[in-house]
């Protein structure tokens, strides 16, 4: 069958690109060929005239020739064989037809950020269907809403806020100021040069990965870290590396071995109700770690989200506050303890590394909302975010030592945990490992939405991020009830 | 001199790097050293053993040494030489001291992300001094603040809101439908799942370059596009090529030259009162460009933040609305309708681009502020924003008019411009070419801020982006002398 192909005789064309035209010869060939096809003149199973043939009587070069058929083959009208020459294969309409769609799926996987991890699309999507119970929402319940205070808050900023247009780089000045003052009694000393008021901690990474670490650096981090559950520092081909953790926070020994064995570029750390662990490091691990960065001029990047969230004593200051070389880049953030719709977060550190920063922040949005930075100024300004934290704690404290007194009933057999001393967070350490997906898939089925530890920490599956935050004390009851079922019934599967 | 340096005997050091220890022997041997420098043990000028030699007497291999020696030599504790062999040059404490700040430099100059134009920054600061005349600021005047509507809006807001916590990826629902409401009559009819709230054009703008174009991708733009003036694309090794424009937009025939030239990724488009050219493209222009590219399968990207800012007459339909192939990205936003500090616009596509889009911006700021889309969703919902942009009008026309009445009077002999039909520009053609920068420096040191046409098409030195939204009437009139002033002073240095 193969070489009685007819082959379109290339005496018989008679048509010639327009040198004069603003038209590219191989578009042109490239429309004159498909015109053919379409109109019929050129039938399926008909062979074309070789590129040299064409290229001859075309009075161009062969590679103009070979563009011309190579768009034909991507679009499938025509294949070539080595038996039989170049073939037309197509003449269907949705080939020819000019009008298709872009080929967006192409483009989607073009872009460099990876995608988000499955499991936390997943999370996300179903933390936002009011059924479930969401035993791992990192933030606080609805009835947490700081409603006591909204009515003062929005006099004060028609009164206060008279124009809302493009901020400094840095952030709106008052609540730069306002941000100053308030970490002046943790031991952190700075002028507002020295601050860039960004919308959350995750940004603030994001504004890092972009601005400061190059390609294949590595970042040391607890060994369960919030930020294993990112992929934006793998997007930019950053490592991350974890460093052993015991009651008191970073293991020392292990973080000089692997400062020796990686030579980082910086060490994120989470001193305070660290997450996910909940783990305070103490006063002396935080100065330990500090000499030793200093010793070995690493950067410290500390993040300090859930430092107003004690709840039994106020943890050790930030290492920040016992920085003299601005080793620091200190985080801080209203996410945890306010607000985290209001997207308002802060870093401090070197004045340069904070202009680099607020440089890369202009270029990617133009600064953060002028009214949450207003409204997070009011807070500040008013003394309304110390009296709201205060109420805030205690209602906490509640939920805290309700979800330890359920655990105690329902867990003991099964997982073990620490008591913390702050923040939202109880890590269980389940008695044998699991395939976490599987276990986190049967709970949503029964409508309990958990955090899996591999999340945070690649390497265990063994741990659940229980928060106590989120979900009422009903629903912690009834989801951690529905967690012990699932976790037994995957246990007998065993 | 150089051969008579004392030499360390390796037969007298009696110390040895522990195999045991977790400190790698590289860096015992380095800490060594520094210990006998820092002593004074051995001085300023004493040559050190060969590599060989205390490999040999440190039983290690000589890459050991070598690290150790490399990294004496980044401190300038001792240097190399061909004919004297390695020599202490340094004991000053300055240096010895374990104790010195991180190189932040060098993290800085880490980072991907190209720093903003130099110009750039310059402008932003200045526009941040209020001493300052803004001839060339992008958004509107304090004055336009929205004032009369705040009590209602924040009254609204009371009622209405009763959660600030994590929004969805695509923003908050309620005022994603309000933005398929609003966008209805223009003839865009979506559905909000083909919604994606952002903080302004500009962080579409990074998500895109992000998620969905590939490195050494090609966009078109118009030939002077304010998307020159941003290094986000450079960043990510995306080009941008200018395509000609004539009085009703993009030029048709050199859009394909371009295209086929280029084979581009993107079209990036401001059809409506484009910046900085003020130009608005004809219905029958945005059909052709759209026929276009839907042949050549090329997506657009349509900017129309400035639709709503018409001061004669309601422009053509969006691109978008004769848009069956989802070949349109749609981008609007209110903050040059609206408020600027507010940081919201809109990105309208085909869904599995926007759910592309949504992910990444999960995963760089947690989504927009919550209260900002609130209060958007309010001034929506409740009418304020078309009884607001219909007042808005009316003072943007006294100013257009204004502005154009000042150029004739002091700008006919050097300049020339079109009669912008909306927006906040008039893009002044200068007679001759300028040392744009010079001219810039000029004018910001006798208190007026310009942006000069080369930000915004790199082949331009004679073009001037005259803004006629921010500043005062009397600040017009003053800072366009000035101006007039500074280019005839120029033009008699030539």
């Amino acid at each position: 069958m193969r070489n009685i192909a007819a082959k379109v005789n290339i005496a018989q064309i008679n048509w010639k690109p327009d040198k004069q035209s603003i038209v590219p010869m191989h578009k042109q060939i490239y429309d004159f060929i498909k015109s053919k096809i379409a109109s019929g003149d050129w039938s399926i199973g008909n062979r074309l005239p070789t590129q040299v043939e064409m290229a001859n009587a075309f009075k161009v070069n062969r590679s103009t020739v070979l563009e011309a058929y190579d768009e034909l083959k991507t679009e499938g009208l025509i294949e070539s064989k080595k038996s039989s020459g170049t073939i037309i294969v197509n003449n269907t309409w949705s080939v020819l037809a000019s009008k298709t769609p872009p080929n967006w799926d192409k483009y989607i996987e073009s872009g460099y950020q990876k995608p988000n991890l499955n499991v936390i699309k997943i999370i996300n999507e179903l933390n936002m269907d009011s059924k479930m119970i969401r035993l791992g929402a990192g933030e606080l319940s609805p009835e947490m809403y700081p409603v006591q205070y909204m009515k003062s808050i929005y006099d004060h900023m028609l009164t206060d806020v008279h124009y809302m247009g493009y901020e400094e780089a840095k952030g709106l000045l008052p609540l730069r100021e306002e941000v100053c003052k308030y970490l002046k009694p943790m031991g952190i000393d700075v002028n507002p040069n020295k601050v860039l008021i960004v919308s959350g901690v995750l940004q603030a990474l994001h504004l890092i990965s972009m601005g400061i670490l190059r390609r294949g650096s590595t970042i040391l981090t607890e060994q369960a870290t919030y930020i294993q559950s990112l992929t934006l520092f793998e997007s930019h081909g950053i490592h991350l590396t974890g460093v052993a953790m015991d009651g008191e926070g970073l293991v020392v020994d292990d973080l000089l071995r692997k400062v020796s064995m990686k030579k980082p570029e910086l060490l994120y750390t989470i001193p305070s109700f660290q997450n996910p662990t909940g783990i305070l490091m103490s006063d002396k691990r935080r100065s330990a770690i500090l000499k030793l960065c200093e010793k070995e001029r690493l950067p410290i990047l500390e993040d300090d989200t859930y430092r107003e969230l004690w709840l039994d004593e106020a943890p050790a200051a930030p290492i920040k506050a016992g920085d003299q070389d601005e080793t620091v880049l200190y985080m801080g953030s209203i996410s945890k303890s306010l607000s985290a719709g209001m997207r308002v977060g802060w870093i401090v550190g070197a004045e340069r590394v904070i202009d680099r920063l607020a440089d890369i922040k202009m270029q990617t949005d133009y600064g953060s909302s002028s009214i949450s930075q207003w409204m997070c100024y009011e807070f500040l300004a008013k003394g309304y975010y110390q009296s709201f934290i205060q109420s805030l704690r205690g209602e906490l404290k509640i939920k805290r030592d309700f979800t330890l007194k359920i655990l105690e009933h329902y867990f003991s057999d099964i997982a073990t945990w620490q008591k913390p001393a702050g923040g939202f967070y109880i890590w269980l350490t389940l008695n044998k490992e699991f395939q976490m997906y599987r276990l986190f898939e049967s709970c949503y089925r029964q409508g309990v939405v958990i955090n899996p530890g591999n999340i945070y920490d690649i390497t265990s599956n063994k741990n659940i991020r229980i928060s106590f935050s989120y979900a009422s004390l009903e629903d912690i009851e009834q989801g951690l009830i529905i967690l012990a079922r699932m976790i037994k019934l995957n246990l007998n599967k065993h």
